[in-house]
């Protein structure tokens, strides 16, 4: 099983507007929304991947562009900071805490089914993220173990060869129906897994690309029950 | 940290004998005695890699490189089997038990520094092999994710640089002094590992190599009292 993680496993949102509130409070900023700040942080994130995605730009790891879409960010609100602490707070997509029940949840389809990573965060990222919330992956692949960044079917293709298996072989477990339907356009088998707050209420962007997929759930441990039974 | 694998993490000959011995009976063949026929499957493992590091041949994983030398080997002492118990008995290496010290020196570590895997294994091998054996990899890197073998340079550099740190960060545990003296020589800190039964008892043949090394120990779980210490 293989796992999209910002949103799906970790709950980047939450988790960036506190870093945000620390990093203002260090700099002196006052007046910046932390999750509205977020949110323009995350914005920046496809078009900083499409870049790589077009065959503009080799593909460069996230936790560069995260560092380059801060700076970019941070002069937009007119903040000067320390180097220092921009490094640091670039690398709080390492820090991010995991939704309740996604440690419970991956340990039991751990139990199961070799579970790994297949996120369009680099290796190192995912590496210090998974130390960070505890999260039990058999191994990291996704972007960098493949080159590209989802949604570009190499993506999804290249994970399943890695592993040695076919791709309906592999299931991606995401809570974005557009890397779902990226997936299933490969052959992979497809689990979605709701988190209604991801964007802290918010209806999510890509809702109308909703399918019947393989499988549904409210929780990785309700995916595990279901796979379970 | 990382890890070499074979010979340093896990006891491959005793496995593959196992394997071995279990194949045989299954395919009625007689008269070969299985820690000779490991040896012999073994010492086919250089020349095969060696045809991917000249670049007379792209980097093939090890899953591929293992089965090849497999039916050379077969073939050489004239037993003809099932093909797909030949795949199985291929797949031979992801079964391999660990040391007996391994998984609980390795959990220690972990505890302290991300441990990751610098083998010359493929990403699925590796990730069978830690099911099998309980092994907590942070993640599995070396020749499949930098798309060379050790030794050469590129394999522990690029392990380096996928984890997002320099090379004297990155300390090597391995059992072979040339695996150890070719990270050295890419500025890795070194740590030596005595496995005198790797061989069955048998000295190693890279012993001439051997250095002072940065740390040394008999079992990973005296090299984690070292560092904590």
């Amino acid at each position: 099983m293989a796992f999209d993680v910002f949103g799906t496993v970790v709950d980047w949102r939450t988790s960036i507007a506190r870093e945000a509130s620390a990093f203002f409070a260090a700099a002196g900023v006052a007046g910046i929304d932390p999750h509205a700040f977020a949110d323009q942080w995350r914005g920046l994130y496809q078009p900083a991947m499409e870049a790589c995605r077009s065959g503009g730009r080799p593909y460069t790891r996230l936790d560069v562009l995260n560092r380059e879409t801060l700076e970019t960010l941070l002069t937009d609100h007119g903040i000067v900071a320390d180097p220092e602490r921009v490094a640091d707070f670039a690398l709080a997509w390492r820090r991010l805490d995991p939704w309740p029940d996604s440690v419970a949840g991956l340990t039991r389809l751990k139990a199961r089914f070799p579970i790994v990573t297949l996120s369009n965060g680099n290796v190192a990222l995912m590496l210090h993220l998974a130390r960070f919330g505890g999260l039990p992956w058999d191994a990291i692949l996704g972007a960098e173990a493949t080159g590209v960044y989802k949604p570009l079917p190499q993506a999804y293709l290249g994970t399943a060869d890695i592993l040695g298996i076919a791709p309906e072989d592999l299931c991606l477990v995401a809570a974005h129906h557009s890397d779902l339907a990226a997936a299933r356009g490969c052959g992979l088998r497809t689990a979605y897994v709701d988190r209604p707050l991801e964007l802290g209420g918010t209806p999510k962007p890509d809702r109308r690309a909703a399918q019947d997929w393989d499988f549904a759930a409210d929780s990785l441990t309700e995916l595990a029950d279901k796979l379970e039974s």
